[in-house]
């Protein structure tokens, strides 16, 4: 398709896909004489990624650079590169958080989950548990194994849809953890909300 | 309790201990005499309500107040009051959101919940599952049944411990929802991140 084609079926300006081709986030198309240029799907993909991480994620243009190289370094083996494109996310607070997580690590051992201890994952884990600790209400083993039984059934089921496809995989990955975070706070929300409402009809 | 010691078990200086007492989020203590109040564990409870409030979910005080006037409004009724109260959550850019949540009705419908259309988390879900649509990854029915499913026994396992008392259960709904919403979405990023490292072994 044209530059327009492609600047209508994005709902990306073009004075931004310009930008986003001298930034290195989206290939330049294959020319087709002086001034002309064509675009295809791979195009439109990755500019729906790039929207999706600045609207939704909130993430600066240069960290979606980061995530596309990761994506398209052929050398790396897919898994670790995974790993590395999700650290790109937010929250970002736990950057500079917790060294130690001696909460994360026992929660994850009683769990029998293997985990790289610098997963940026793990800070997160530890800072979230640190903190229902410090107001008196600490994670229970009770609710450890419910929490970890579900969230591994919920996290095989979207990695048994994963592309095999390497670049689409992570692409997949990404957009995945960025997108269907918030819904399922939702949905745990309206569950509760679901039991309350039965509750008040029983009672 | 004295005050100097409520200000030690709870981490919370003097000046803003009094700054909650005038804007009404804390009881008075119990007079002892001219210049002296006893304060108590309910006192305790509280101030570690509110510090999560503020430092973990970065509520302004205001919000807080109107969660805490929800929680000792004893005329009503416990489930209602715990939507009211929940409503007062982060994230706040719903709010002025979807007001018609077409995806948000049939997802729930088909999970057969219950629900309150005014409720936010409807219009929280309804953004999210928009977004992911957007970018070309809706919501499939086999990840729908499984996101519906597994949510719900979390939510089971969490309403299972909720205290009898009125104000406590609000206070626990509250602080589990504010605190337990980063951990389960460690232990998804936790889970996604243990079948990668087993596909790796494996491969």
């Amino acid at each position: 398709m044209r530059v327009s084609e492609l600047v209508e079926a994005s709902g990306v300006p073009l004075a931004t896909i310009k930008y986003y081709i001298r930034e290195g986030l989206l290939r330049p198309g294959a020319s087709t004489g002086a001034r002309q240029a064509t675009y295809d799907e791979s195009h439109l993909r990755r500019l729906r990624l790039i929207r999706a991480l600045r609207e939704v994620a909130g993430l600066p243009v240069k960290a979606i650079a980061r995530i596309i190289a990761i994506a398209e370094d052929s050398d790396g083996d897919l898994y670790g590169s995974l790993g590395k494109a999700l650290s790109e996310l937010p929250p970002h607070e736990v950057a500079g958080g917790p060294r130690e997580h001696p909460r994360a690590g026992a929660a994850l051992a009683q769990l029998g989950q293997s985990y790289d201890p610098t997963y940026v994952a793990v800070a997160q884990l530890e800072t979230a548990l640190a903190a229902a600790e410090s107001v008196g209400m600490p994670l229970t083993d009770d609710r450890l194994l419910a929490y970890g039984r579900h969230t591994m059934a919920i996290a095989q089921a979207e990695f048994a849809d994963m592309p095999e496809h390497r670049d689409a995989a992570i692409e997949y990955a990404v957009l995945g953890t960025v997108l269907y975070e918030p819904a399922l706070a939702a949905f745990r929300r309206l569950a509760h909300h679901h039991l309350a409402l039965e509750r008040l009809r029983g009672s």
